[in-house]
């Protein structure tokens, strides 16, 4: 028998997946407009930038993602031919590929990231009360101990 | 200045980030496997079948989804060629056009409901205590009210 939502969980639930990609549509939007980047590309830097040496492993960035290689490998491509990333073989693996940011990456990201911010506070963390971030907090480590991820720490380990 | 986030903040948002897209995905997958549709034609199906005469127009579809006209005008015509939708002009508007959720439409709607809100329960919902479901419609409903848009509610206005 088919568990139906209560009248509660249902509300909760369609108020939550319009939000979210409300949400995530109007930060794409600000991101492409303020840094001319799409938001994977954004997120790819951040990850890069707080790594040992500013180097993953390509598939370090997949799993730290939760993206399939080949979709990695294609931004990666993007990012490279941008000049903000370089690909170098990976010294003790002789089928891996690192990713580096170069220093026109970093000053990119750095460049991004004022007006990214700005967007993030303006439209989610300014809106709710600091109980109301904590209980944003919680609610999303549920669900990612659940789906199997650590959200993007600030060192990935190596 | 940049008004950087705090510790707590910064930690609530990447949390918050990873947590969504997650779930975005993992229900995508869920229901791609379960019903052979994207999310994007579950959602524009349960919006038919809770308007009056299971009819709405082409417009409202792309305000109730928040969607580029283009992109409702594609994804109805995919759902045209599969049976579930038909499309007829608007009595009262000469340009306009209706979608109309056909018989086949409700029963594949019907047949992919149960599967799906399995999905949101096993994924969201039951894994959540329902204080914390009432605090993330409290944190949805400060977004929409925001970001300008009521959640899909059962019967959009006509």
């Amino acid at each position: 028998m088919t568990r139906w939502l209560t009248d509660d969980e249902q509300r909760a639930w369609r108020a939550f997946a319009t939000a979210t990609r409300l949400l995530t549509d109007r930060l794409d939007r600000d991101l492409l407009a303020a840094a001319d980047m799409p938001s994977t590309y954004y997120e790819l830097l951040v990850l890069l930038s707080e790594a040992p040496e500013r180097t993953l492993r390509m598939s370090e960035l997949a799993n730290w993602t939760n993206s399939k290689p080949s979709r990695i490998s294609h931004a990666i491509n993007k990012l490279e031919q941008k000049g903000w990333v370089r690909r170098e073989p990976c010294a003790d693996d002789r089928r891996g590929w690192l990713a580096v940011l170069t220093d026109d990456g970093l000053a990119t990201l750095q460049a991004a990231a004022p007006p990214h911010v700005a967007s993030v506070r303006e439209h989610l963390i300014d809106l709710l009360t600091p109980e109301q971030v904590g209980h944003l907090e919680d609610i999303s480590r549920v669900l990612l101990g659940h789906l199997g991820a650590e959200p993007g720490s600030p060192s990935p380990p190596r």
